[in-house]
């Protein structure tokens, strides 16, 4: 099945890297999607084959530079080019400075960071030779400002900025689109419903983000011509103050 | 010809300006194009007419209230419902700071803030009854940062900029979208084509904004589901440094 | 009096302005001291000089070009050379934005961003023939956001950051330093007592800003060798949320 | 010797870490400095000796959690209570993105991320029981905006300055005093004088930062009363361009 375009969604366990994967495959992409569990993508992967798309799952520990390389590699070799590489990982957790344990700090930075370090690297590597394609890394207010408990998230996210905002000096010369698109808000998630009921009750009046209209967006991001690529946007709903 | 949904652009005398206007007349919203001469608008209104669409034009100095004013209470009158208004005049000026005359400082200010802060708030009044539209100022390079000979300029688009946040946290979760598209390049205009000519001879590799493709984000920005808002975004060329 | 080394704080009606002008008086400055009705300044003339220092009181509407550039002359000829210029006008004021009059929004621009365009620019004329001089703008928390109620007040401030950031830029590589601290919290002044008495009984566990110890930091700005120079510091006291 | 008030620096192999040793001993503070490998650090604790005061040199890598927490408790038990903790480590490096190893990618962020993180950690565990201190990351233009070639080192900053914000916006309200000055130039280090020759030619000038005067700079951070505090600012040469 070679010289199908493809898609990588590298974090795709959740409702956004799903619903990003999904949009991608109504428009013609072999989604490939990546999380550590390969066997919890089964349910994406119905979802779309049986919606007439094309989508693989990759069981990657993106943290592993080898499991990375092996992906990407193997997604060029049996799938096809890569057009578009979407990271998708957070590691949202909050404990005061003195709480926060070296393990907690580096596996945060490992998850959000040094991940997406490997997948945009590597994303990088095949592009570059073809001077085109779309890097997307997902950011989080916690992007643009630390906060009393965010030491650890804080961190990772400012890294993955620093890398998004690199790469697209970089490789933006080089015909690559590197955008970083900020998420302020609630995200209709499961992660949400649980742990706090009280903002997804705003979900009835619109007050959290509809994973499928961050989608939409990630797909307007690719499609812009070069003369107008966006680098950075923030996205909350109506109501969010900000 | 009343209740018609019905889109503003002040500032429509340029190339970014009527490329905005006939992209939401194509969608068919009746453009209302507004600059200080309304004769120079007829070739636009031509244009988007005889393309099928409806257009009307506006003479109107918006540096001056009541004329703004005038304005919107006639097209809500004549026309129909306000849902987006577009905020697009610059008055790009270089002078040190030594030679930057009172006048000078004085008029951009009056062209690029002033005349923002009165059509946003017109605009505001006629759509916050309906909670509901879309307002969007235009930005630039100099609404981010200073520079050597930009106090004039950067001091307008500075102030704009403020004028967005204020309004995007007052009046977002009142349903009404304020954005701030950043256009940081060169765009194909007659005004970049005649005075710099360098910059102008990149547009045969895509290194200038195609207002064409402006136009499309801001059509993007205006039909954004509201749990899904951008306030701000960076739009440039590929090869643009930043 | 001649060739004495001279300050000149505009806006020096409030308790920062006049901290400023005794703290350099200290330091064997004359402290040529501004505002509209001069008569005002008698009280503070008196404190300077009752304490060994000079002083000397200028009436100047400094939205008036020809009233500043008049005093900065008088300055020049009678006192001695302007080694530091100090802007501090303030302008704070709220309103939503459709209650915003054009006569409020207007007059808040002049007062804040106006006046400091003609006292910089003035400044910058007598310092560049020298290659040395410090010009200092006092910011807000209002000159890095926007927010509800904010338009006129943070276009203002937000203008005057766009000026400091543009002079620095111009005038640093000429000898001059620019530099922008932004008070980020209530000072201890009457209007602070007065208005809102719950900050300002916050005085006792230092949870507002002492103008004495603004004086230090800026005389501390003044003094800093041209190899390390700071354009823009946020001031705030330890409590202050950020 | 108990009792005596303590400062730690821990990067205090270069010209800056030093220069703040050296300038905190001069005003009786017991200078703990702190790198690598102590013996390198005998010249220091001379010169600082010589000149009158204390210090004590401590082998340290502060990207190891065991060794940072036994040094800080060393200093409060043998020398007495750290008031002042300033971390100095930098890794500038220089990659394009597809030529950034992940050891580098890690090395640099466990240098200029991670340690400062310890760093600050420890610090805050002592200082918090007393409500008193004072924390300074020592930042650089890369942690304000990524570059081609910083993915790595842009990273590592941006990360640290995400931990001085969320630190400040913690501890800030329990009395100690977090602060990030950010240098924005090159400095008179032997580095510099080494590597970029043609930098180091602008000293003449002052077109480079004497370490001396970033040291007066943290002094006078480390002094400022609590109601007017500074969490950031910028610190160049006159002639830089920003």
């Amino acid at each position: 099945m070679n010289q199908q375009k493809a898609i990588l969604v590298v974090g795709a366990g959740d409702a956004t890297g799903s619903a990003i994967a999904k949009r991608f495959a109504r428009e013609g992409y072999v989604a490939c999607v990546a999380r550590r569990n390969a066997e919890k993508l089964q349910p994406l992967v119905d979802d779309i084959t049986s919606a007439g798309g094309q989508a693989r799952a990759f069981g990657c520990d993106a943290r592993i530079e080898s499991q990375v390389v092996e992906m990407v590699e193997t997604i060029e070799r049996e799938v096809g080019p890569l057009e578009v590489v979407v990271f998708n990982i957070g590691a949202n957790v909050r404990f005061s400075i003195t709480e926060t344990t070296e393990r907690v700090y580096r596996k945060v930075w490992e998850m959000a960071a040094l991940s997406g370090f490997l997948t945009g690297r590597e994303a990088a590597r095949v592009m570059l030779p073809r001077n085109q394609g779309t890097i997307i890394f997902t950011g989080a207010t916690a992007s643009l400002r630390g906060g009393n408990g965010f030491c650890a998230f804080a961190g990772a996210k400012f890294a993955l900025r620093a890398l998004a905002q690199s790469m697209a000096r970089e490789l933006g010369p080089k015909g690559i689109h590197v955008a970083h698109p900020i998420i302020d808000g609630a995200i209709d998630t499961a992660f949400i419903r649980e742990t706090f009921p009280e903002m997804y009750a705003k979900k009835d009046q619109d007050g959290i983000l509809n994973p499928d209209h961050i989608a939409d967006t990630y797909w307007n991001i690719h499609i812009q011509p070069r003369d107008c690529w966006v680098h950075e946007m923030d996205l909350r709903p109506w109501q969010e103050t900000f």
